[in-house]
């Protein structure tokens, strides 16, 4: 390859100039994942500032057989943009404009470095907003190869139905759109859906085109503690299937409550706890919140602890999003293991509850913290990764849970993605399907140039 | 072919008994569609029972070359179901079983032979429905092929949304599944939703698990006459970017509610005018029909007409579905060109508006009616399908149609589908990503067997 990657290099110089960079500082710095995954470096990290430009590039990495990797924010947490075969990671933080809001047909188009935070800053004046926050600032591309759902998706949905059409560039270099604006269409295969949770493997996604809400006119959250883990999860049960519109419903296990606490500030119950937010009309929130809490009391809730003010919320759910960075605050010096899962909400109390025995019979800290009105949970371990035993362990403890998740009709991840961590369980999720998503990828990706080596090997 | 046909009939005979025929009754029922396309007979016709059989069908087929066409209730639009280049139909009416109902997770599998009103009726008890609703009692394997929607999209989504998992058979015979039965998953490529809408021509689906909703506490529908189809369109266009979470929200022309009242003995007064529902609370409806019906009197809407009680409200919805019918009832010996675009909601007033000038300038009748909620509007043109005149004009029409909406950003179909009427559209609206869709065509089929000619030619 390092013939083909100095011609390569050679041709991206004249064309990026210093947006081309083999600094050894700057390809460390998009070759190291927060989570466990050891280093893995490009050779060069390119910082494109056009679709066009993008496709200038893929087609030069086409021509001479190098790995082309998209880069966000960095967040991924599943080894998505490690250069596992070297090549050139393109990194989009230079393409970070929002191109068009159309307020009227509540949808926007922003290129793929566009943070979701700077989204909502940038359409604030419009009185609507993008749901999806799947947590860590993540770039509206990496959301989209991933996608990425968070705390709202038990309301909004996840990028799956928020993302109404992209552009991309495919693997020789064509520039595609795919979808139109229209709300629908019959006209043709999904090519959308196909590459929202592609993760740079089918197609480099340059520009988005999302679908915006209406600022609800009340949002209200609130926290309520229980005396026992199934009894928030039996009312997270109740509450979906009554199809009350919550648009959060978060489980934190009573081990995360102690870490937030102390990493926060706060002073929360040490208890298995739900923290809930509800959007809607003055009406609908109080109605809504009135029947959720009586089912949680029904369920040995201790009532609601209200946040109606904006700061008051935003200091409660920066508090839920804070978990990773609590956990990893009272374990210095350890390396954490990240991992999820997501099964049909009638099995959600089972898989639970199976995961906790499991964590306990390994002797083992691993907090639980999960988007449970969709039947979503996350594990974060700390760990010692250079003891061969420890990992052993813990690879155990994730292929048992992903095992549970799969047997109980669910999914090996709800919102991590596969990246190269979770490859392995690739078949046994799918069975004969995987063979066609490889079709695919061949079909669309013949030289195995984009993103190589992730989702599945070939 | 003729050869590998006969040959194909004899491994098929003792396999399906009689319930595989040639007969050519039974050819042509499965061979003529309701509107203007040309009878395209099938070489012959088997009706499996299984998932199992249907793949022994397909691997036989897939042997000696022969095109496999699967074939709901024949309430296709676009030819999809017309035999092109022969082969043999699958008629799914022996696969109507409901597999599994899941309430507490509301979801439900089905064989692809099941229709939405059986399925809704098997359903009843438990309290749950099925909304998609294109007005044809079409099965759930057709309505997932065309990735159907109609009158309840505008809050409940298409196909598309609530599609959770597939059973499919692919072109050399191998089983597999989609998806898992958890809300969301970041585990691959979205098989499911590349073979929503794919009209056949990449899988044969055969079972389907969709997403079911609670019966809503209360249903109200109204109708309100207009002074002006402006009137009408702005309407919907602020219900919609209000976030009103209305159910239904339908425009007929004032030329339609004239043949609606004839064909259905009704009085509607004979303007534009919106057909509505409204779901939910109570107190919701009652609130959301408020400020509709104060949004509707201010464009120049006269007053609601409510049809609360269950069997006015069936009429009313009854109505409107006959629309088609009343249509053929009032043009006897004619035939009907029936065609649908959809546009962004910003865009829909001026694509109506140029529409409703192109028809007046041909001087033709074409009854207007929408799913303008979702920006989805149809034509139904009466003419004579031997007078290569009317022909050339009607296409004409349809032309401008279509590149009406995808000029506006829209689509050149929103529901009904590409088939073979809406093929030379493709190109146009998707420029080079249709390569890319007949790429994943060719790596999924390689023989093109099944439902050849339909979507793109090769």
């Amino acid at each position: 390859m390092s013939e083909n990657l100095d011609k390569l290099l050679e041709k991206l110089k004249p064309l990026l100039g210093d947006r081309l960079s083999v600094a050894q500082a700057v390809r460390q710095h998009h070759g190291e994942e927060m989570t466990h995954y050891d280093v893995c470096l490009p050779d060069a990290v390119a910082f494109p500032e056009s679709t066009e430009e993008v496709s200038q590039i893929v087609t030069l990495c086409h021509a001479h057989d190098i790995p082309v990797i998209p880069y966000g924010a960095g967040t991924a947490l599943e080894g998505h943009f490690l250069a596992v075969q070297g090549g050139i990671t393109l990194d989009f933080s230079r393409m970070n404009r929002i191109i068009d809001i159309k307020p009227q047909d509540m949808d926007c188009t922003v290129e793929a470095g566009v943070t979701r935070m700077q989204l909502n800053q940038e359409i604030r004046h419009t009185g609507l907003f993008f749901p999806i926050d799947p947590g860590a600032n993540a770039t509206l591309g990496g959301m989209t190869s991933t996608r990425a759902s968070g705390t709202n998706a038990v309301r909004y949905g996840t990028m799956r139905e928020n993302v109404i059409s992209l552009k991309a560039v495919m693997a020789d270099g064509t520039i595609i759109t795919t979808g139109s604006r229209a709300k629908k269409s019959a006209a043709g295969y999904d090519l959308t859906r196909l590459l929202v949770g592609s993760e740079g493997t089918l197609a480099i996604i340059t520009e988005i085109t999302v679908r915006l809400y209406g600022m609800p006119e009340a949002m209200s959250a609130a926290v309520c503690p229980f005396n026992s883990l199934e009894g928030t999860v039996d009312t997270v049960v109740d509450v979906i299937q009554m199809g009350i519109p919550i648009a959060r419903i978060e489980l934190i296990d009573d081990f995360l409550v102690d870490l937030i606490n102390r990493f926060s500030g706060l002073d929360y119950p040490v208890e298995p706890t739900l923290f809930m937010e509800f959007h809607g009309s003055e009406n609908a929130v109080q109605e809504q919140a009135e029947v959720v809490e009586e089912i949680a009391i029904s369920h040995g809730g201790h009532g609601f602890k209200w946040a109606t003010q904006p700061e008051d919320r935003t200091r409660l759910w920066q508090a839920r999003h804070d978990g990773f960075l609590s956990v990893r605050a009272a374990f210095p010096g350890k390396d954490f293991w990240v991992t999820d899962v997501c099964v049909p909400i009638s099995r959600l109390a089972e898989c639970i509850s199976e995961t906790r025995e499991d964590i306990k019979d390994a002797d083992i800290i691993a907090p639980l913290v999960g988007h449970v009105g969709d039947g979503n949970f996350h594990l974060t371990i700390p760990y010692n990764k250079n003891d061969p035993q420890d990992v052993e362990m813990i690879e155990q403890i994730n292929a048992r849970l992903v095992e549970r998740a799969i047997r109980m009709d669910g999914t090996s991840t709800g919102e991590h993605g596969i990246g190269i961590g979770k490859k392995k369980y690739m078949a046994l999720e799918h069975g004969p399907a995987l063979d066609f998503m490889k079709f695919i990828k061949k079909s669309l990706d013949p030289k195995n140039i984009l993103n190589p080596g992730k989702i599945f090997d070939l």
